[in-house]
């Protein structure tokens, strides 16, 4: 049996390995773009921000590491086409140089690109877009060999916020972020926590600007002038993009391999395309959504990592499905810890849900042991059925709120009444949370207010 | 209606508190045996350290504001017994008064008391107990007035470690755990996990004699000689016996109130006991395990919080059940977080399960980002059904532990496969974890450790 997979980045990489753990004898082959397989790119604002002096130490494997386990990389080549008919795929080497590959069964892990709007002057020297190895390489250049006096950073998701801490961190003495939104992380949080986040932002010296759609950049001297609505100007020496990503398909079209929601590869729960024996997995593909029971398109690190082992699996005969996403996400913004889970309210609100948020002040951990400090959780359900639908939290990033927001997520997993969390047996010391962990107090204050709100349209 | 609660520590409080919650009319008075009704006995330690320098801060909530919540604290009384033919309970003052109280319902939360084992001279002046503030502040006299050049402590429970890392940090030169078993926390981990546990108390200077018990305690001049099994002689200056608890009942029985397990309440899933009208909640009664599916004796904070919750609410005519315990835990041991939840081999074994465990070392989060640190990570599965049984994890009191076991624990909680564990979408960013997080990476290895171990047996 000969597996090909087309792109060495999380999904594919972890396609790979699958793949060989479970069937031993296949012979598993993956055509890698660039010299750089199974890198962190989740890791490259640590590295322009100097908390990773060595780029090497961003890849999650060594290129021996992945041999070892009996997988074929095949460096420095891309795939041009796939004939499904006769099961091939053309890939062409740096030199230009092409060769046919045959496959038995076939993984598409080709990834996403930066969106690129359409905007004058993105191909400008000092226009940065971060999604690859190359694109970090020559922003560490440009800190390295000509430190900017001030940055422009395009988009505020989470990327944007991690680069806006990386410069800061790295002694730019003027950061800028322009957001086309009225908040920052837009698609992550609610806006009454998204001000949390920005006042975190500009307590670290970081401009704001809101409501601006960036329309040009210009060569000015040796510097840049960018452009936007309401009549936003700027001079600057480096302006980042980061405005979001798209998923790369031209490959799979070529194969047929149908696509949906904002242009991702329609994929099965199984990670099984249209077309026989093509399966496709991370950013390239569609996300199946746990709580929405539908297709969305939800490209981040951890899921590729869950479709490229099903992916892996059931190209060699597995039949395991994708038990779906919840879209959680964390992000550390300097001091703080910003994560999600599951649905927010206007998100509930658009696949039927009546939902109904709360949010809590909350001690981390019991106030009268040293450090406390304050952790503001959003809890969003369902008023009609008091299902829990999704959480917010934000707090200092010592504060254990990447794995409290897990308590919410592995809940969600399970489809839980808010109610609910409060029979989950946590753990309590005092150092560490309350004999109520602040994830079952905001569930307490939700019921509570949920309640509130039923009597008040009683009375109405 | 009249709702006498016996008892203002946790479950009493919750109990009345949830009660006030949910019928507002609801008379309640809570007898308080001492003047510190509501307090945190688990801050206990943190005093005694210094880390708490105020012992009015352990108070979850003042006197006041739980008179707010219109609850009547009747504070130095003590029941001396209860008729449930005419439904009312005598109460004495610490003047040697009665009075007799009426109830429409009662609530038993009278807790638990250390375990005082057959031993010569527990009673000497320097001889400590820690389980009421009256004890703290008996024995943070001690540590005060004559600071101890060595302290014993007799026990290596949670209480006894928390103790002896709060006397190293009050600069007490020698500590040393004596203990009865072959390993610290006996009831809480595994050995092989309890000795990484010793390996930091003795890397912070503590003395760890184990296999010993202690016979009798004397005083010799100003100081304490002190003996065990096994030959064990030591001088020391102040002895700390912190060796378990057993379940305060005396009260309940003058009702005729059954008991089992440990001599605990027995009680049904709504905390009520076998006298009509009368519940019991918290360290006095007995526990709903639910692995195990059977009453239990296992008193935490947290489950007494829940249960005088339940009672609460079901003495003012709810029907909530309580959802049982998975014994989750965590102990902050100096640097270390050493956590669990669920079952371990041992337990599994016992209750009919075919346990099979698997340990693993693994980074905290990306380990190419500043403070990664290793955690040990030990997860219990059932070979029959695939079952996740119980984790435990130890690692550095920064590494999230507590909320990583967590995950286990909500997991646990919806009865999942420990291969269910990879399919849940948890949080990442490089700061904070993994694309996998470390307990589906230890969810991974006991799959693959499970499935070796079938192939061992089948070539066997």
């Amino acid at each position: 049996m000969r597996l090909l997979i087309v792109g060495g980045s999380d999904a594919g990489i972890s396609a790979a390995l699958r793949a060989r753990e479970v069937a031993p004898d296949t012979e598993v082959t993956v055509v890698v773009a660039d010299s750089f397989p199974n890198y962190s790119i989740c890791g490259l604002p640590f590295y322009l921000s100097g908390e990773v002096p060595d780029w090497r130490n961003l890849a999650h494997r060594t290129v021996e590491e992945v041999e070892r386990k009996g997988v074929k990389l095949l460096l420095d080549h891309t795939a041009r086409a796939i004939d499904p008919a006769s099961k091939s795929v053309t890939v062409t080497n740096s030199a230009g140089h092409s060769r046919i590959l045959a496959y038995d069964r076939l993984v598409i892990a080709t990834g996403a690109m930066p969106s690129k709007p359409p905007l004058e002057g993105d191909n400008l020297p000092g226009v940065h877009f971060l999604h690859s190895m190359a694109d970090a390489f020559r922003m560490q250049q440009h800190l390295t060999h000509t430190p900017p006096h001030s940055a422009v950073i395009v988009g505020a998701g989470y990327i944007g916020l991690e680069i806006a801490d990386a410069l800061v961190q790295r002694g730019v003495p003027h950061v800028t972020l322009v957001v086309r939104s009225e908040s920052v992380l837009r698609t992550t949080l609610s806006p009454s926590m998204a001000q949390v986040v920005e006042d975190e932002l500009r307590r670290h010296g970081i401009t704001v600007a809101k409501g601006i759609a960036v329309e040009s950049v210009r060569a000015r001297g040796s510097r840049l002038a960018i452009s936007g609505t309401q009549g936003y100007e700027a001079t600057t020496d480096l302006v980042l993009l980061a405005v979001g990503i798209r998923p790369s398909t031209e490959l799979a079209q070529t194969a047929g391999v149908i696509t949906g929601t904002q242009g991702a590869i329609c994929v099965n729960r199984e990670m099984a395309t249209n077309v026989p024996d093509i399966y496709a997995a991370g950013d390239c593909a569609e996300t199946w959504h746990r709580l929405l029971n539908k297709p969305t398109y939800l490209p981040l690190g951890t899921t590729a990592h869950k479709q490229g082992r099903i992916a892996g699996e059931n190209a060699v005969g597995g039949r395991r499905q994708f038990a779906g996403s919840l879209g959680t996400q964390v992000v550390k913004v300097f001091d703080l810890a910003v994560a999600r889970t599951g649905l927010r309210e206007e998100d509930a609100r658009g696949a039927g849900f009546d939902p109904l948020s709360h949010e809590l002040r909350v001690w981390d951990h019991k106030a009268y042991y040293p450090g406390a400090r304050e952790l503001c959780v959003r809890v969003t359900g369902d008023r009609n059925t008091g299902r829990l639908l999704g959480a917010q939290i934000i707090g200092h990033w010592r504060s254990e709120v990447a794995k409290r927001i897990d308590s919410f997520a592995t809940a969600l997993f399970h489809d839980v009444h808010v109610e609910e969390m409060n029979d989950i047996d946590l753990s309590y010391a005092p150092p560490f949370s309350s004999p109520w962990d602040p994830v079952q107090m905001s569930a307490q204050a939700w019921v509570i207010a949920d309640q509130n709100s039923s009597k008040i349209e009683k009375t109405l």
